[in-house]
């Protein structure tokens, strides 16, 4: 089997065999195909695309190109959640302590942010001594003791996935429905979990800016994860705004924290609840979604969520006393109000400006190897819909950095919109495929 | 400007600016932008296409890459004739000096042969003592002291190509009409031409084996020459049989020799008249086609051609005595004759399993690096509407090595087509394009 010829096939959108991507994936991951060949293979793939069948061997060669947990010996269903990235997406620092203290098994691994996206890991890595790098082993152990454990990507996992990821991200073939599919579940197969929760965002700030993209890769992921066996629904979300009011990371993770005793904004309370309900409907801990949303209300009425949220902080090495006094978060030195421009009702936030103020702030990375400062960020006053006088405040802006304030305004002005009259507001949950 | 920016241009089927074609034609030549970005971005070239526009630019990218050949001080036309290669294509040897013989100034660079087709330059080396690397100084002399000379692709000439075109070899990017268009022309506008005379081959000993795609690359080649102020005539001919009755580097210059003393294959010198004549037409060295055939008739039969084949080979470092006498051309050790396997009339010779016959006897090269043995190929004796019978030899294998005669064997088996009765033969010139 010669690379060139597989190269070839796929330009001329032939459907490749399960035995010439195995060749094609295990060769590239250990150095016998050239990053050049790669990376001409990919782009061969976005444009030409992938095969239902091709996606799920992709998916399958990419997996097995490391190792996978193995938790089938615990009791419960191993569940886990899902989402393409946002703006202020705190989700799974709620949802999971949250499924976890329902009965489920939540082994999460997680990602960085890049961009004007957030990631759950440098959220997590806000909380003093957290440790996010775990090996396979302390993985299964955690998710064995406590019941969820919130990991990054180890070395053992997916190492084809890594290793194509970085050339995709230079080479302009990220952007594709079938090599998306299979690296979200190249890792999420690899949890060794019965059921996964998608929470495919659209919107300005997300990935898929529109709705058909984004059913697109819900309907893919579902396709593929069904061929493995495991149960999937996938939720089409609003990324149009930021998801609740805070977007940086100590900002986000003292939200999370407010939701999990009981508070939190509307909106993120709400999503929350939906993709808990979903993880424990399709871990069989609750009949119905209705039931299953109730439960979720419950588990943070009596102070479960919060106690395993504690537990899981604790046996990662981090302060748990975080989840009483969030105070303990690290702060920044300075906060400053942006104000309203003017009078009217919101009609639009533009989250991936938001997003990019947030970055400017020192929140996210433009590039893989940038540093972040976990204590800026922002906390938004208002949400689409609300009504606001000229001067009023928009926005506190946390910040170390004068220099740093100023690029973030600029961005901020002109992300805002506002009517004369009130706009009916975006359903926060667009599409449910399940 | 970000390489990966102008890779999702044209993976979305954008078109790129001249200034974007430069920058990536530019940074790729110098290392500024690795292989594997390339890599990508010639890979949606060949999925999406370029502009003519684009073409141009990327035809100029990669001529001003390196320098170019300044012959506007000398007098005369100079014009040049380029092959998409065949098997048994050694035109290039008798039209160069017929050309030059003619008035015209012939500054013409050629390739080495690859897989199944042969290249001028292994052709030219057979001839003892013939030197094919001329710097581009010692490349002018020539062309100003003889009229013509025969070299390859220097350092200086198209260094982008050279660096594209081994990338493209291994990622599966040869086949692309742009980029075929833009290896071709820029190396022959490198040698500061008035006039080019195309040769498309078709058929199955060509790269391009339908008509349609052909006439895509003629039009294509056309259009980008004549907005460099080139005037252009394409050719499409046949190479569905081999162009005259040698395959095989010294076989080919004695045929070419031949030729040039006015004997030669029908088909050879019929294919070499009227390229001739398309050369002395664009030069001004003739009115009409007919005239500048009549042209060619002369300068053969004078004896004015072969005295040019003399001076070029003899100026190049060559032993010219060859011209007088072939015998002095290098001799492989052992002939055999391939018989023909029954009755009949030869309706179709299979040119590219005859190319590999060749190869497989030492002719060619699969790889860039493999070394190849100048003696050694076939003499085909029936063409395509000769009657045979059983046993009749249809041709003779001139060779070093028993084991590869048998490799050639087995793929000249099946390489003939015998029929009841005689078929109307396939025109040598399939189209003209002018």
């Amino acid at each position: 089997m010669r690379a060139e010829e597989l190269i070839r096939k796929k330009r001329d959108a032939g459907a490749l065999t399960r035995d010439e991507i195995f060749f094609l994936i295990e060769q590239h991951t250990r150095g016998g195909i050239p990053d050049s060949q790669m990376a001409a293979w990919l782009m061969a793939v976005c444009c030409r695309g992938m095969t239902a069948e091709e996606t799920a061997h992709l998916t399958e060669a990419m997996l097995r190109s490391g190792k996978a947990l193995e938790l089938s010996g615990l009791s419960g269903a191993k569940v886990d959640k899902h989402s393409t990235g946002g703006v202020g997406d705190k989700t799974s620092l709620v949802i999971a302590p949250v499924a976890a203290a329902a009965g489920l098994r939540v082994p999460m691994i997680s990602g960085r942010g890049l961009g004007h996206t957030g990631g759950t890991l440098d959220k997590l890595e806000s909380i003093p001594g957290f440790k996010v790098r775990l090996s396979l082993e302390e993985f299964r152990r955690a998710v064995a003791e406590v019941g969820c454990a919130l990991v990054g990507q180890t070395e053992e996992i997916a190492p084809a996935d890594r290793k194509m990821y970085a050339l995709r991200d230079v080479t302009g073939t990220v952007e594709s429905v079938p090599l998306i599919t299979a690296s979200i579940l190249s890792k999420k197969l690899a949890e060794g979990i019965d059921a996964l929760v998608l929470d495919v965002k659209v919107g300005s700030g997300a990935f898929m800016k529109r709705r058909e993209e984004a059913r697109e890769l819900a309907e893919s992921l579902r396709a593929v994860a069904a061929r493995r066996g495991v149960r999937v629904a996938a939720l089409l979300t609003d990324m149009d705004q930021p998801l609740g009011r805070a977007v940086g990371n100590s900002l986000e993770v003292a939200e999370a924290i407010e939701t999990l005793r009981g508070g939190g904004p509307d909106d993120f309370r709400q999503l929350c609840r939906e993709l808990t309900a979903w993880m424990l409907v399709l871990g069989g801990a609750a009949a119905k979604l209705d039931e299953g949303a109730r439960r979720f209300d419950e588990l943070i009425r009596s102070g479960a969520a919060a106690e395993k949220f504690r537990q899981i902080v604790a046996r990662q090495g981090g302060d748990a006393k975080v989840v009483e006094d969030s105070g303990r978060l690290p702060q920044a030195k300075r906060e400053k109000v942006f104000p309203s421009p003017g009078a009217g009702y919101l009609s639009r936030m533009d989250a991936e400006r938001i997003g990019r103020a947030a970055m400017a702030l020192g929140a996210g990375r433009a590039k893989v190897e940038d540093t972040i400062d976990a204590t800026v960020g922002l906390i938004l006053h208002k949400k689409v819909g609300a009504r606001l006088e000229r001067g009023e405040p928009l926005a506190t802006l946390h910040t170390n950095d004068e220099e740093r304030v100023r690029q973030a305004e600029a961005l901020l002005t002109g992300a805002f919109t506002l009517a004369e009259a009130p706009l009916a507001p975006r359903p926060l949950i667009i599409e449910t495929l399940a």
